[in-house]
C-alpha cells in the first residue's frame, strides 16, 4: 500500500554500462532511501579518437516513500 | 507567471485505481505544497490466486515551485 | 564520471517561449546546483480573446549530484 | 462500407472521469450525428488545496459520415 | 502562406486498402474543399469465417482553408 | 527466477471497463494458469443512439511458465 | 464543466515559425469561437537555393464548444 | 461480451505484402478459431541483387476465446 | 515463406541481464520449437537494501510455426 | 559478422505506394552497394482536385558496409 | 518523381536555436545539393554557472537526389 | 559551434552484444572522422537449435563534420 517515487538518473563509468549502472545505484543511495527498483531507460557512449572513454546509462530509480511527516 | 515542477509517483490501493490515486495524491500532499495537477500514465494490477490483490496507479503531480529563496 | 539527475520543470511568460525557458532556468537554478543542461520537452500557449496570454515550456533540466554526503 | 470521422474533445467534471466522459459525450451528440465509439486518449485531474476539483478526460469521438450531399 | 486543417477518417471496402482510402477521399471531397493530401495512420481488417470481409484504414487528410470570412 | 510470459487481450462489458476487465481476467484464469499481474493498454466504448452500449479494454495478462516439462 | 473540442492546423510563414503559429492562430480565430490553448506538434522548413523560404508549424488548436443547441 | 485474444504474426511472401498477409491469415486459421480482425504492425521487405525476393508483413490477429472449458 | 510468431516473456536472473535471457531463452525453448530470434524489449532490477537482487528482461521470442496440421 | 547502414529515402510515384517504392529502390542501388532490405516507414499522397497524383512512400533502406578500405 | 534522401544532424550557436538551424544549414549545404526541406527533432541546450552556453538542435535535413551516374 | 551528423548502423558479433558494437565502432571509424559518440537503439539476437548464433545491435553513431571545403 505504499507510495512509491520515480526519479531519474543518468551515470558514466570509463569500464561500461553495467559499471555506470552500479555507480548511478551507488549515488542514488546516498540520499534516496528505501530504493526497491531501476528501470534501464537509454544507453549511450562518449568516442575520442575512434575509442569508447565514457559509458553512459540513463535510469529511473524508484524508492518508497516513508509514511513518516516528511521525507526525511 | 510561475514555474511548476513534474514528480512522478506509484500508488497502490487493495480497493481500485480510484483509491490508490488518492493515497498518492494525500502522500504526496504531505511533502509538496502547492499541487495544481494530477495526470495518470499507467493503470497496472497484481493478481494472486486469479484474484486482482493490489491496484498500482503511476502518476505525475505537478507542483507550483515557491518564490521564496528556496524550495521550502 | 560524475551522476546527473533530471527534472522536469514546466514554466510560464506573457511574451514567449525563450522567455518562459529563462525563468524556468531562472528559477531551477535557486534550487538546484550544477545544472549542465536543458531539453525542451512540449511547447504550448494559453489564448484569451484571439490572443496569446501565457506561454508554457515543459523543460527537462539535467543537474549532476556533488560528491559530498548528501544533495547539499 | 461507411466512411468515419474522428473528432477529439476534452470533457471535465467535478465528480470523477466517468461523469467527465459522459458529459463530452453528451456534448458531442449535440452536434454529431451517427457516433459509433469513443477512446480514452489521456486522464487528467485539477488539484485546489490538496483535494481534486476536477476531473479532465480527453477522447476520441468516432462518428459515421452520412452518405448525403454534405455533412448535415 | 495559406493554413491547412488536419482531419482524421477511417475508410472501409470489401475490396482491399487502395479502394478504402478512395472512397475515403471520395466521401471527404464531397464536404471538404482544397484536399492537399493524404496520411495513412492505421491499416486493418474484419475477418468473417477465416476470410477478410472489410480492409480498414484511418487517413489524415490534409485540406487549405478559405481565406474568405468564414470556412464556406 | 521465474519466467513469465506476457499476453494481449480484449475484453468487454455492458457495465464499465472496471467490469470488463473483470470479465476479462475471469475468461483468461480459465486457460492461464500463474497470473500475476494485469496492465491496461487501452479503453474504448462502442456507442449506439448516442449511449454507451460496451465499455471494451484492451489488457496485458502477465503468468508464470511452469517449471515442468511443458506447459501444462 | 465545458467540453473542448481539438483541431490540427498547419500555418505557413516566410518570417519564422513564431510569426507561421501567429498566421494559423489568426485564421482559425475566423472560424472557431473561443479559442483557449495552443499545442506545437511539429516545425519544418522548406528550403530552396539553400534557404529557408517557408517555415511551417503544425499546431493543435483548443476550443471550448458553447453549451447552444449547436455547434454555432 | 466475449473476450478476444491478441496473437502477433511475421508472414512472408514472394510476391508482395497483400499475398504475404493472407499467408499469415491462412497459417492462422489452422491454429485459432474465431479469428475476427487483423491489423497491420510493420511492412518490410528482403533485398538481394537489387531486387525485393521477400515481403514481410507483421500482424496482430484479434480472435475471440470460446466460453467452454478451456481453450480448445 | 514460413509465418513465425511472436511471444513475450520476462525472465529474471540473480546474476545480471545476460543471464536471465539465457534463463528466458531455455525456458522459453521447452515450450516453444523453431525459435529463430530475440529481441530486447526492457531491462529492469529490483533492489534490496541498496543492492540489486534480481535482474529482470522482457524479450520478444519470434519463432516458426510448423506447416503442419496444427501447432504441434 | 558484417555491419550494415541504415540509410532514409523517401520516393514518389503517379501511379502507387508499390511503384514509389521500386523507384526508391532503384534510385538507392544506383549509389549503395549489398542492399540487403527495405522497411516501410511512412505512406503519404499528394491530392489536387480530388484526386491524388502523387503517392510517397518514406523507406529505411538497409545495406552491408564492405570490409575494404573505405566505403568506395 | 524524384527520389530524396533524409540526414540527420546536430547543429549549435552561442546565440539561440534559430541561429544553430541556419548553421546546420550552411553546412549541410556544403555537401548536400537540392536541400528542400529541413524538420526539427529536438532542441536542448548546454548550461554552466547557470546560463546557457550552447543552444544545440537536431535536424532532419531533406534532399533530392540527383538522377546522374551516381551521388555527385 | 560545430556540426554533427548522426548515422544508424547494425552490427553483429557471435560472442555478445558489447563484441557487436564494438565491430560496429570499428567498422564505422573506418568511414567516419571525428566520431563522438554512440546511442544505442535496439538489441537482438538470432537464434539456431535453441542457441544464440549472433547478437546483433543497432547504434546510432555521431561525428563531427570537418569544416572544410567538403566531407573529406
Amino acid at each position: 500500500m505504499a507510495v512509491a517515487s520515480v526519479s531519474t538518473i543518468t551515470a558514466a563509468s570509463p569500464v561500461g554500462w553495467q559499471d555506470a549502472l552500479e555507480r548511478g545505484l551507488a549515488r542514488a543511495r546516498r540520499t534516496l532511501r528505501n530504493i526497491t527498483g531501476l528501470r534501464v531507460l537509454e544507453e549511450k557512449a562518449r568516442v575520442e579518437d575512434g575509442r569508447i572513454t565514457e559509458y553512459l546509462v540513463t535510469l529511473q530509480v524508484i524508492f518508497v516513500l516513508e509514511d513518516g511527516g516528511g521525507e526525511g
